[in-house]
């Protein structure tokens, strides 16, 4: 089969849509940033109807990224297309173990870490719970991780390792710079946690293993993500003590 | 490969646990019954740590079930369940499509029908918001089917269909019987309008459809499921009533 045309609809800020499989693919793709501040409108009505990232368009003849075929298949949902981009490069670039075990290994530690972590960092930079909130879930992968080194599952990085690494990377950043609607000083203190007690060094190998890919290096902005973020969530801090004086 | 031992850890009344995979695989297998209200010392250290059903245990030698061998792999969390077992019987009884396209839209389907149905049912049968809540989910689910009949991503059954069918079956009965901490009248009332409303012929077919199947047939008792919900939310009924008047 041909390989086919593949559009990806995303936004540098958000980690559902920088889940890095389809760069480790070794697929050829087109990317279209989506200013989700200020969505176009052609958006919603021509790739996702949920409006969200991110998601591709699939197949179809050339077109602008702003004028995709209705002859592409959209697919969206940043899970679904993990494993979608797992099946289209199963034989030449597997992203998946190859075995039904090594594959429901795989599955559960993007369940279990994508559960457990994204709720406790974003109600912490969100709303200002304290953001050691997500060290059990720390715990929790940490205890999914093949003890003496390697990824998620293994030897070989895969799309559990894809569907983690945003998320560590945006809450690592938020918390270095301190950035949340938590109370200050927080963050940092979270940040110097996972850096030097010893609890945590098999996490912070993976974290080093994982972000020191190309795939992970080139898709990366931090000062976009330290920018969007501190706007964002500086006003939420405020704003969360103005009421408390109040 | 020689198929392995299959033991199955579910519970009669638990949709997760319902989700009629391994049913439908064909594959052989023990099942034991998880008194959720009173579950074994054994069943978390042994099996799932998060003391959740459904949980499989796969390979290894001939044992009890309450004495699961050490040497077997424990495989929870229900979504991880269906990808297994359509892996293991891929070539004997594709339980998803054959093209990445295909198992994309099934994929899609299952995530788009659980996060729009399982949280509007739980909360009308649980916490007494109206069940109508659940109508957009069920607007959602014939907007995804295809439209001039078959399962939810074509003529074949699919794991999509069993991650939803369990949760409508649940949802369908709680209403009729109108069991839920909801007013009284309000589930009769949605399950009246389902029944007969024009609008929802198609997703009517659908429910007759994937509920007539022989594996949903041997796994659903509508019995066990009236009388443990009945006790359970009416309580919670009872409980608003109370609130409500004082």
């Amino acid at each position: 089969m041909a390989a086919q045309r593949i559009t990806l609809y995303s936004a540098k800020i958000c980690p559902w849509a920088h889940r890095l499989a389809l760069k480790e693919s070794g697929l050829s793709y087109k990317r279209f940033e989506i200013d989700l501040q200020n969505k176009p409108e052609w958006y919603a009505p021509k790739v996702n109807p949920a409006s969200k990232v991110p998601a591709i368009a699939y197949g179809g003849p050339d077109t602008e990224p702003e004028n995709p075929s209705p002859e592409s298949t959209k697919i969206a949902e940043s899970y679904v297309l993990l494993e979608f981009i797992a099946d289209l490069v199963q034989s030449s670039k597997p992203l998946l173990p190859a075995t039904p075990v090594g594959r429901a290994q795989a599955r559960f530690f993007i369940e279990t870490a994508t559960s457990k972590f994204v709720t406790p960092w974003q109600s912490s930079v969100f709303k200002g719970d304290d953001p050691s909130g997500v060290l059990p879930a720390i715990d929790a992968i940490q205890d999914l991780l093949p003890p003496q080194g390697g990824y998620a599952v293994g030897n070989d990085w895969t799309i559990a390792d894809a569907a983690i690494t945003p998320f560590l990377a945006r809450a690592l950043v938020t918390f270095k710079h301190d950035i949340g609607a938590y109370d200050e000083g927080q963050g940092k203190k979270v940040w110097e946690l996972l850096q030097t007690d010893d609890k945590y060094a098999r996490f912070r190998k993976y974290y080093a293993d994982v972000t020191s890919r190309q795939s992970f290096k080139e898709t990366f902005f931090e000062d976009i993500i330290v920018d969007g973020f501190s706007k964002r969530f500086g006003e939420a801090r405020a704003a969360r003590k103005a009421a408390s004086a109040s």
